[in-house]
C-alpha cells in the first residue's frame, strides 16, 4: 500500500541544538526506498507504507545506538484507495 | 526496543461523524500486544516499537479493506535508553 | 467559538527529564477557563478557541520567562458547527 | 515573541477531496503578517507567536462561516530565547 507521510524526529535533552541528530535522522531515512522532501518542520516522504514505518524504526534504532538518550518522532501518515497518494499530488 | 506512542486515526470524507471508523481502528489496535489507553484525542500505546508500527499498518489495511477511502494517522512515538518507557511513567 | 484541543509542550535541551517544565506548563493551562484532562501524551482541553490559544501563548511566555531556552508545542484543535464540541462527546 | 510553526488544516466530512478548503485556509493565513512556506503536509510559518495564533483562529472562523462543518488543525509551534527562530534557520 502506497502512502505519504511527514516525519519529524525530536531528540530530547541532548542540547539546545539538535541539528546533528536531525541530520543523521534524515540520512537514515535516505537509505530507504522513499521520495523525501525535507522542510523546516520535518521531512515529507512517499513510498510503501511498510517502508515508511521501517524507516522510522531505523531512525530510532540508529540514533539510540549512536548515543541519543531520548527520541520523540511526530509522524503524519496518509493512505487512500481512490488514487495513488503522492507528494506531488498533495502539493498540486 | 520498547516505546510509548499516541495514535489518532482520522478518516477523511466519510461523513462528519467518524465514530464508527475510529472505534474500528481502536479495535484493530487492541488485537496487538500493546497496553492501550484511549482518550479524547487518540489512543496512547505502550509496547515494542515494531508492534506499535505493525498495529498502525493494520489499522490502515483494515479500514481501507472495509471501505474507508482516505485515512490519515497522527502518531507520536517515544523511545529512550535511560529507562523503560511506559505510559505509567509518563503520567506519574 | 467552542473548541476541543490537545496540547503537548516539549522543552528541548533542558535535560532528559522534562517533567518539571511539563508540570509547569499544565499549571499555566490550569489558570485559564478550560476543562483539562492530562494523559500520557499531552493535555486535552475544552473551551473557547480564543482561550485555548491564549493558554498556549501563556505557556510559551511563562516557561521562557522562567528559563526554558527552546520550547515546542504540538497542538491539535477541533471546531464544529453541527454541535458543541466537548471532550465528553469525543470519548463517548 | 517570534515563533516558527507548521499549520495543517484538515476538514472532516466534506468530501474525499479537501483541496478547496485547504487552499482557502492557506489564503486566510496569507492575510496575516507571516512568512509562509506551503508543502505537502502543511504550511510552515514564521512571525509573532500572537499573529500565528490569530491566523489559526481566523482559519477556523472563516472556513466555518463558509460552510465547513468540522475542522481539525494540527499545529507545531516553536519558540526559543537563544536566537530568533526563523524558517531559514530551521532548514540551514
Amino acid at each position: 500500500m502506497r502512502a505519504t507521510a511527514e516525519i519529524q524526529a525530536v531528540p530530547i535533552g541532548s542540547s539546545v541544538s539538535v541539528r546533528e541528530e536531525v541530520e543523521r535522522a534524515i540520512e537514515v531515512l535516505g537509505r530507504h526506498d522513499l521520495v523525501l522532501e525535507t522542510h523546516a518542520a520535518g521531512t515529507n516522504a512517499e513510498g510503501e507504507l511498510a517502508t515508511i514505518l521501517d524507516a522510522v524504526r531505523a531512525v530510532h534504532e540508529t540514533l539510540h545506538a549512536e548515543g541519543t538518550v531520548r527520541l520523540l518522532t511526530y509522524l503524519k501518515l496518509e493512505t487512500r484507495t481512490d488514487k495513488t497518494p503522492t507528494l506531488e499530488g498533495k502539493r498540486a
